[in-house]
């Protein structure tokens, strides 16, 4: 299908369920990472929305997000029209969260094809990021496949899954051999070098009834309560039935339940400037250094210290001689860790929950 | 003479004129380390004053003190006569500072020993340490003596002048051979196992005529504008006239302009535990290591670090894999600097003034 064949219409499912973990103190709980302005003046969420806005207007972005930021939503992003949220009642990962999100756009407009994206990413390239969302979609358009677009590797990265590309064919996709788990370094070099394996970003696209048939085949478990349990959306016993059997549902990925055993997967190869912000040390990236050597958000003053990233809300952030720290400052809590163990920011979480300091989380 | 001879009167001179640059941010100008709770739950200096009060009551302790902290002074100390503060109008260092409290002294009360304090040092064993004052002031009560308390080492300080001693007096004093500048590691090392060196903790005990002796005879530049230039403390023009003068004296320590050249000084060894808490890194040691392997006031929670130094007032600290830090944590201020590199905490001041940041020091 050429560019000329006109658009094809597409309905973003921005994915918002983020718990808000990695970017801790600064994201928590109640203001996970989406909601923060880590890139700029705008939060990631705003970012993403406005990412889109040129191809996808606000009035087709759904938020597929927790009751609990249903304010923060709607503060956030004023101009996607409130129907416009799906809403989760429990958190049970991307399969269901699809799942849901497939069956009530199947309703509301079956013919466009959903196009699920992460919330909390960080792209450079918008316009590059758009043209590869509509080669993708161009080829979701045809029922039983399933686009999906993969980052062209810069480093031996072992924190992503990998996409191991087969031929092309010949409408900017490629076909998809198999997803593949994280792997171990000298695995992810060997990705590298091969130049036929890209990151899996988490941006997956089909029509809706494309994303029901794979459930029906491959998870059974996941279709049943959604597609046959659940009443149409229109229906006003729809919020009380999925209040009660959503929190049924498997915690499941979308890339384990469905991609890894899908049909027929495509995928468009990009390189627009991909950040996903796993931790704070993904910053360092995203901010650049400056001339001192260090990452900043915030005013800090240093005397010998370098490859340190600090985020200052509001007190003054003084370094001496020290290297490759995150320095994180907030109203309540201070945070200073090693760059490399930047990680272990869950495990703190876990430590302060279990000392009852859920004011902090 | 024996320790049954009786008491030797002593009016005890506490030398507060710290400038409150080593703990920063913790201490600022206004409130320099003196007045600091670092020790537990009274200051410095509270500590310094009632470690004394079995030997010296309050109303024999005089404050050597800036105008400046005049309100900080009458807070920590109510009990000090508010007539016992001696102002200095500017800050010149100890040997102006003390000239200055010898002639205060000389004229309230002659016959008694002077025994010049800092305000700022910790001491484990106040027992000892006023065994060792006691033995000092027998000393130093005869004419044309000092007498001081050196500190015995424990290790190959640099940080420190040293004390060398000569013979035994037979009244729990030595004959001191001479003073020593601060000494490189390797000579260091050789006076700690030579066991003929103490550490100058700059606790000096005199008669206040054997002072204005020595300063009529080494430091006439003093001498003249204290004992000549000034009226009588008593009379009404004392104060402007210092407040004329003062300024314009020497910036010296009294190590320098009298002890180095003093006709008789002997010392009295001393092992009660002194600290002198030079910077954030001596703490360690007054605070000791807790279960993690950090020293802290305040609560934190840490995953593998250890060997920090850790003081939170308000927020909480959270440590990641950190070693060797030392992490302070005030309203307005996070430090975070290498343990080894506590001494360039001035060079941070230098740096916020030179950036105009007079609100952080």
């Amino acid at each position: 299908m050429s560019e000329e064949a006109g658009r094809v219409e597409i309905n973003a499912v921005v994915m918002c369920g983020g718990s808000g973990t990695r970017f801790w103190p600064a994201s928590r709980r109640a203001h996970p990472k989406q909601f923060l302005r880590l890139g700029g003046e705008r939060s990631l969420l705003q970012q993403t929305v406005e990412r889109l806005a040129p191809l996808i207007p606000p009035e087709r972005v759904y938020l597929l997000a927790a009751e609990e930021h249903r304010e923060a939503l709607r503060e956030d992003l004023p101009h996607v029209p409130e129907s416009n949220l799906i809403l989760e009642p429990a958190a049970r990962n991307t399969a269901p969260a699809l799942a849901l999100a497939a069956r009530v756009l199947g309703e509301v407009n079956p013919e466009a094809v959903m196009a699920a994206l992460p919330a909390d990413h960080a792209i450079a390239d918008a316009e590059g990021f758009r043209k590869c969302l509509e080669t993708s979609a161009r080829a979701a358009d045809e029922k039983g496949v399933i686009a999906t677009i993969g980052i062209e590797p810069d480093a031996p990265e072992t924190g992503y899954g990998y996409i191991e590309l087969a031929g092309e064919r010949g409408d900017g996709t490629r076909e998809v051999a198999r997803f593949v788990e994280k792997p171990d370094v000298e695995t992810a070099r060997e990705y590298l070098a091969g130049e036929r394996h890209l990151w899996n970003a988490g941006i997956f696209l089909m029509r809706p009834d494309t994303l029901e048939e794979e459930l029906q085949r491959q998870r059974h478990d996941i279709w049943a309560p959604i597609w046959q349990g659940l009443p149409d959306p229109e229906e006003p016993g729809f919020s009380d039935t999925l209040e009660r059997i959503y929190p049924g549902l498997p915690k499941v990925s979308v890339d384990y339940a469905v991609m890894e055993g899908a049909g027929r997967v495509v995928c468009v190869p990009g390189g627009f400037g991909w950040n996903d912000l796993g931790s704070w040390s993904a910053l360092e990236k995203l901010w650049g250094l400056d001339a001192e050597g260090n990452s900043a958000s915030g005013r800090y003053y240093s005397i010998d210290s370098r490859g340190n990233i600090v985020s200052a809300k509001g007190r003054q952030i003084a370094l001496i001689g020290v290297e490759d720290l995150v320095v994180v400052e907030r109203d309540d809590v201070v945070l200073v860790c090693r760059k490399d163990r930047c990680q272990d920011v869950r495990a703190m979480i876990e430590l302060l929950d279990s000392e009852g300091r859920e004011d902090l989380l």
